[in-house]
């Protein structure tokens, strides 16, 4: 596993049927099963390493992974603006998925990597996020966030 | 997020507390929670990979995700003679946990990339894995080359 190639493969040619069509992106449900582990591998990296900084507990780092929450992704989704990807009369669960369809179409494009996700969402945060509430907030905030950086490398829809 | 050190930015200082402990890596809760996602992330892009090779359907690429079923790992993590790392009498959850946390740790440590791990499942799967009964044989047979090519990043335990 050495060669530059396997390195830093191209995984693009699964989504060469969408670039042409901005319509789909956001409502496809294969996208949204690899979105939705996308997502939830970058969250519980990005936590770990916030909060084990953030407690200052480099001699017991703290390890976390969990699933993020529909209602982040969704209300993230809406902030950004991005809600016109999701289907008609979407409830949340459709919303969160449109969330994960999008970002698994830009990691499968390879604009951008997960390490590169990881440390942004781990900047967004602010609290301690070991408190439910306030780590809803901030994911609410970091995922927004996120979409607003990612965007730019979704076709655009009218 | 254009200097080099966020393109590979390095996390092992989430478990520098394991480096001296191998025991402690296997039953470790939360790098099993991280190792999860990394498991259902890098099997659900590598299936969609190969299936759309196999299937030869460039033109409407196949695009699954799914979380990898615990027997599929625990039977890997004993066919990998990596069953000593689990805790005492463990149950098919607890050995599915230790493959986990084991591949955590190794991602963690920097020894692996998640596009490695991708590309070698998607070369370790022989047949039309949309069928239930051949995926569940070829997720056994590819995570356990897996864990067997791993292996030399996990600390000896005796």
């Amino acid at each position: 596993m050495d060669n530059k190639k396997e390195k830093n493969p191209d995984f693009s040619f699964l989504i060469t049927d969408l670039h042409e069509k901005p319509e789909k992106i956001g409502t496809d449900k294969g996208l949204a099963k690899i979105g939705d582990t996308i997502v939830n591998f970058t969250f519980s990296v990005a936590k770990s390493i916030y909060l084990t900084q953030y407690k200052n507990t480099l001699q017991n780092p703290i390890r976390e992974g969990e699933k993020v929450n529909k209602y982040v992704l969704s209300n993230a989704l809406k902030n950004a603006n991005m809600r016109k990807y999701a289907k008609t009369r979407p409830d949340s669960h459709d919303l969160a998925n449109t969330y994960e369809s999008l970002i698994a179409y830009v990691w499968l494009n390879g604009k951008i990597s997960l390490k590169e996700v990881i440390v942004f969402l781990g900047k967004q945060f602010k609290d301690d996020i070991s408190d439910y509430k306030l780590e809803r907030a901030n994911s609410i905030e970091a995922f927004t966030n996120l979409m607003n950086y990612i965007k730019k490398f979704i076709p655009k829809k009218e």
